[in-house]
């Protein structure tokens, strides 16, 4: 079998990002232990440059680009954690970056992004379609289009996650990962299978929008509406074409969680691990947290995504 | 001079704590060196067991007893962090451990101590004089009373979360430390002063309780009433008879800052480094985030003590 995406991929990756994005640490807790019934050991992307994990794919997918391609610039479409990976990877680079938004995105996150020095072209959501847009810019003005989680860089630069987590500690029985396109659980899954192939990968999704455990069982891409649910990171319609042969070969198994698990999670990691995690986040440890009987007493690493939550609903979360 | 406590004191107290308290993480962030105009290292003692560096302190105190006295047990009294470290301590040591604690304590403090395994004896507080309860039940009981900071094997603990940073980030400018009765400072200047001679060391009160600047000032130890601020980990009445000497012999200059700049650090911590961090803990940062000018271009360590913050405090300063 041929993938896409090779663990030598990764390394390359992990050379690119040295020096340039955290090493993340892992984090250990004998509360969460005793609450999940297993070893845990939770890899905190929340504390990545930019608040997630998205950072590495981003920096690798533009360091990767040739000389031209640089002086040309980079474009993106996102109106979350990638665009400001984005941004933020091409300011380190010197690399200009176009990100597309919607005009009425929070204007926060506008800020944010222009904050990293990118240009945001703005559009209207009632009465443009925003990849059309971004495909015409990147036409009219030569930019690379850097996708969210469908490019092979990207899903390297994911998989460093991981490959820094088993270097730190070891071999793992599991390792929970949330899933949104499939960027992080591919690139973390190729790690997985080349430094501890015994090691399960579980992918976790919002019950409100299983399209990777429904393409997953029924072996074929299935697109399902954009889901409602407070992941926002995880509100993709289906996996991607690069992400989901990996995902067939190298995951064993795609479960879902609730919102309200997601907020208790949330909860449990400020008030007795002492750190943010945005929903999306969660879902890996909202997994463990339940419980599986298949995990009691095992090592199980678990993939905390990003931090990136709105003050108000984190603030909701603790009342 | 000879001081209560040396260095080798605090090198000892790692060996003892090696394996058992968190290595905690050093966190960077270009945005909060931004704020401050210095190169910041964040000691993370807010991801520490139990939440705070308290239990390095703790744990160094009950480990060095005798034999005897370890069969007998420990008592201490506290309402905070160092309740919890003494009675998690002492559960990892054997060692059985007496809390006395108000009988109006929050419910959720009575029950997270007694979780820890320690037998909790509450007093009335409009009736009851706590130290004399103490001292009376320590001698009826034989057990060994370990105090919160005035103590020299719990000042060399808490100089192992120096230690520790120092190795991990080499020689700093400047060490800044939060200040309540002055262990941890102490330890740690312990420590910098033998890691890192020329590193100066500041310490950090809240301003409505300045009991070691005005120490500090007049050169003896200065009693005040307790202070009114949301820094409770800091509202002590005067330094210790054994912290204050270190202090006077190691640390630079002891500065204050406002109950508003501590909650503006805790928001800043919780949607910038996606870590929640105490008001007592954020009383260093915010002494750099005013941006002193003597700091500026340099290398500065600050010590985030601890985490544990009442949900609905964190909820008020995101909102």
């Amino acid at each position: 079998m041929t993938l896409p995406v090779t663990f030598d991929d990764v390394v390359a990756a992990a050379g690119r990002l040295n020096g340039v994005a955290h090493r993340t640490p892992v984090l250990t807790s004998t509360t969460a232990d005793a609450l999940a019934g297993a070893q845990l050991f939770f890899k905190a992307e929340n504390l990545q440059r930019m608040g997630a994990f998205k950072f590495r794919g981003a920096y690798n997918a533009i360091a990767s680009l040739d000389a031209e391609s640089k002086r040309r610039g980079v474009l993106a479409f996102s109106s979350g954690n990638h665009a400001q990976a984005i941004a933020l990877a091409g300011r380190l680079l010197g690399v200009a970056a176009t990100i597309v938004m919607p005009s009425d995105a929070p204007a926060i996150k506008l800020a944010a992004t222009r904050g990293y020095g990118a240009e945001v072209v703005t559009y209207d959501r009632m009465t443009e379609d925003r990849e059309a847009l971004a495909r015409r810019l990147a036409e009219e003005r030569g930019l690379a289009l850097i996708p969210p989680f469908d490019h092979a860089a990207v899903i390297a630069g994911q998989g460093t996650a991981a490959k820094e987590l088993f270097e730190d500690v070891g071999l793992l029985d599991y390792l929970f990962v949330c899933v949104g396109g499939g960027g992080l659980i591919s690139g973390c899954a190729l790690a997985a299978h080349a430094l501890a192939p015994q090691c399960q990968v579980i992918g976790v999704e919002p019950e409100a929008g299983n399209d990777v455990q429904q393409s997953f069982g029924r072996g074929e891409i299935v697109k399902i509406p954009v889901p409602q649910t407070i992941a926002d990171g995880a509100q993709t319609q289906a996996p991607g074409k690069l992400t989901f042969p990996i995902i067939r070969a190298l995951v064993t198994d795609v479960q879902t969680v609730s919102d309200a698990a997601l907020v208790e999670a949330m909860r449990f990691f400020a008030m007795r691990l002492k750190i943010v995690v945005e929903p999306t986040g969660c879902l890996a440890a909202a997994a463990v947290f339940a419980r599986p009987p298949h995990i009691a007493g095992k090592r199980v690493g678990v993939l905390l995504s990003g931090g990136n939550v709105d003050p108000a609903m984190l603030a909701r979360a603790l009342a």
